[in-house]
């Protein structure tokens, strides 16, 4: 299961990294951030998406990540999606990020499908996205 | 208490938004992560610090978000350290990012001092940092 | 002239650093594209100038850079728009980065008006933007 | 020549581009910076070099970038160093950024070996960096 979502490769440059020599962190969520559009990408992309159900956007509600171990410049760090479970209005997508020398992060990002409602963004039913991304992925 | 923490304020621009015209979430971090920065300043500094506890840096072990409200170009937030949770290997820094239009974002920082012993990193005594931090912000 | 351009600060973060312990020199250009969208906020922004325009955007042609002190962690860099230099399709815009020590960085970006003809995007007259931007900077 | 500097590979996300849909201009830069990197990499890379050489870096000095088409999510963008240009204090680093629809982006970094003399930076001679570069790159 979700095959679709393996292979996001990043090769980790100098500029990558912060004074003390290892990855600055939130570079590490900009990889998992780019993990999930990598997933996307075969359903058309985010923005495809989101025209189709009707959303501005399929936004982050919260994410979460644990530093395991340093990286630093010149590794080259394999970041995957392993699994997304479903509620009604989010949907929580888990990832980890892996060199030969194991984990270095697991992350989890929430998310949902913001709809205008007047002025204010709403969650939607994520029901049509979950249709959507399982008979893509079976 | 904290008071030094205060006031770490960011003026975000065209370029910190994304695609859906909303702050790109990384950054986000990268402005956690800049206050708790702006709050070491007074203490000399992230590396003076280090220094001052032969450690190897003050890293991040996890971190968390939660996004209540989108970041716009031309939204300035005032990004602070609200509260600092102390255990013997780790501890805790809360933060909120707030606009006139109230809480746009909650983040959890857990952090830990790493020293070398032989080529592993290994987490150190929070306690003379909190002494440290607590006498200067007192 | 141009005194609407004066005035856009950037606090140097930690995190805005590279292993070299001195600003990552992309960042510099973030802050350079940071001040010209400061300016154009008092006129309603990019996306409103360009809508006034019937433009798809005000884009970067070509930009240059010249380092001249390295800028390191705690440092603030004030980005002031020093001149701009009208053309019938571009328009260039100097910029000086400065803190106490003297000027770091001296940029340079050629911006044109992107105009959608067909599939292809071409550059449209500047004479309006020109006349709106010199109205509101007299 | 400068078969090493080939195959820097860059996909680029959502997260890259700015709300006009395009990629946020500095990133190209860091993009550029990388391919400098990843062609130092099979010399030992740039810390490796700067020790060797007794400097305390390969700094930029100033770098140019023209955009020629813009590029968006989804794009998969080779950048290549195309050539050095020697000078006895500094050198010129020649970069195209092409996909399969042409080139995007030509860009050109002077950089110099930086090296310590009490408390100011001077520029050393490139001579050793230059030998060392074209007998791995022959």
């Amino acid at each position: 299961m979700l095959t679709a979502a393996q292979g996001y490769r990043r090769d980790i440059s100098f500029g990558d990294c912060d004074p003390a020599g290892i990855v600055y962190y939130p570079n590490i969520l900009a990889w998992v951030d780019g993990a999930y559009h990598h997933y996307l990408r075969r359903f058309g992309g985010h923005f495809a998406l989101g025209q189709r159900r009707g959303s501005t956007g399929i936004g982050a509600v919260d994410v979460k990540c644990q530093f395991k171990r340093p990286l630093r410049d010149g590794d080259s760090v394999l970041v995957d999606l392993t699994a997304i479970e479903w509620s009604e209005k989010t949907f929580v997508l888990r990832y980890d990020g892996r060199t030969d020398d194991g984990v270095h992060f697991l992350a989890e990002e929430t998310r949902g499908i913001f709809i205008e409602e007047g002025s204010r963004l709403i969650l939607g039913s994520t029901a049509p996205l979950r249709a959507l991304l399982e008979q893509g992925d079976g």
